[in-house]
């Protein structure tokens, strides 16, 4: 199979390492609006070869869209008229509504497959691909009716290659979700870092003392705007109505703490987090599925 | 040198094996008020003996109060009686200022030395205990000038063994600057599950997106409110400030997005915390100091 990567970043270039390292791409196809990250792909052989997006689309059987979802907006429908008639059309971004909608009159709506491969990390661009960066993750597809059976298959076929595990879901309830589930968490990770960068004039100190569970806590600030900015645009009434929702239980957590009760149950009920979670990382010794 | 640890989890625990590994103590007494935790604790070899406070304080050199901050309240006083006139007597606490003026008075005040050692994991209790837990953290000493030197000295030998890089601090300003960079992280990955764990009924939902994210955000979310209750209690002015400056950048960042402006600027300015923590990673890659 041929497939064409439009946008070779930390996810379309982990895929691009890992299609190519399971064989299930003869010839992978690259193209990227930075010279600068296309030549970074060739050179860590991500791709095999580097072309513009006129030029690779139209050859492939799979294109992946590896884009931020502003730019997935913007060429996503011209993507499809590019593609021949039996091509399959997928894409990463974390947002899925609004993409979908994008195309929902669109002539070749059924070759598309609306995807989100919950992996990554807070490192962006060629440099930062990593293999196996998908292996035991969760790949979530979009309304899937909306897709024609091969061109399903083909997607599913690809991140079960990758190592992931497939949920599927409509568009808007992705969006609901993931804005509670992974978004917010990228919002209380920028917010924490500038509330300690503000108070903390000092780095020295931050440094100091960030070994007290600081330095997890914040690891997502360090995330790409440019990826970012566009994600909270997208999914703007489900982000602030998680973020509404997350301000209310820190007033709440505030005010347990001034009357001296109810704190400890609060947290015990956090505490739950860490059975649900225990099960990602021991996806064969739980018993929930 | 004869040490006893008083408190046998996380903290007192990983002391004791490697003050015992590196050859620091000739022998370790523990004490914990639970049965099976002092079982735990000499079944792991944590300690070499285990005994009643009564017992293990006088005979000791160096005393390790390994306890929550409201068990060290309680119990200071009656350790630095029960101690030797030679001995030193040191404590672990998250919080520093209230355990300080507790003894200010006390007739063996100098023999006590306030340190926080800040490592540690999300876990608890003697099998909780880790190898090199310590190695490149930072110890903060409080109040050097109110311990006479060769506590302070016996102390500062202790944690250079334990592989510690240290800074020291008035107790006030170790409160306030805990409270940011180390407290609120805390309440906020406690306040950030409750909220996912409010909104998804479901938890499958969780298991399945959470590698976008929210895995580490809201890893300190496990941590035991019977060790953190007392923590905020203690810290509670400066734990409430740092959490009305948190919630006031969290309605800036939703105004920001409302707005559709800002927002990437403010994530820029968060960015900044990816180069100041770099330098814990990498401490002799640094510049800093």
């Amino acid at each position: 199979m041929k497939v064409a990567i439009i946008g070779l970043g930390l996810i379309g270039g982990s895929i691009g390492l890992d299609l190519r390292a399971r064989g299930f791409a003869r010839r992978i196809l690259g193209s990227d609006v930075s010279r600068e990250h296309a030549d970074k792909a060739l050179e860590l052989s991500l791709v095999d070869e580097v072309l513009p997006l006129e030029a690779a689309v139209p050859s492939a059987d799979l294109i992946i869209l590896g884009l931020p979802v502003d730019a997935i907006l913007e060429t996503l429908p011209r993507v499809l008229e590019l593609a021949s008639g039996n091509a399959t059309v997928t894409d990463v971004g974390s947002t899925k509504d609004l993409i979908c909608k994008s195309v929902e009159g669109h002539f070749r709506r059924r070759q598309f497959v609306p995807a989100h491969p919950m992996a990554g990390t807070e490192h962006s661009g060629p440099s930062a691909a990593l293999q196996g960066l998908f292996d035991q993750r969760v790949a979530v597809i979009c309304n899937r009716d909306a897709s024609d059976l091969q061109h399903l298959q083909r997607v599913e076929k690809m991140y079960s290659v990758l190592g992931m595990r497939l949920v599927y879901m409509t568009s808007m309830a992705h969006d609901l979700h993931v804005a509670f589930v992974s978004h917010l968490s990228h919002i209380s990770s920028f917010v924490l870092a500038n509330t300690v960068l503000d108070q903390e004039k000092n780095t020295a100190t931050i440094f100091d003392l960030a070994s007290g569970g600081f330095e997890s806590t914040v690891r997502l600030a360090k995330s790409s705007p440019d990826m970012w900015a566009p994600i909270f645009r997208q999914n703007l009434s489900n982000v602030t109505a998680a973020l509404d929702s997350y301000i209310e239980h820190l007033q709440d957590f505030r005010e347990s703490l001034v009357e001296g009760r109810r704190t400890r149950g609060l947290m015990e009920q956090a505490n739950e987090i860490g059975r649900i979670l225990t099960r990602i990382q021991t996806p064969d010794g739980g018993n929930r599925r």
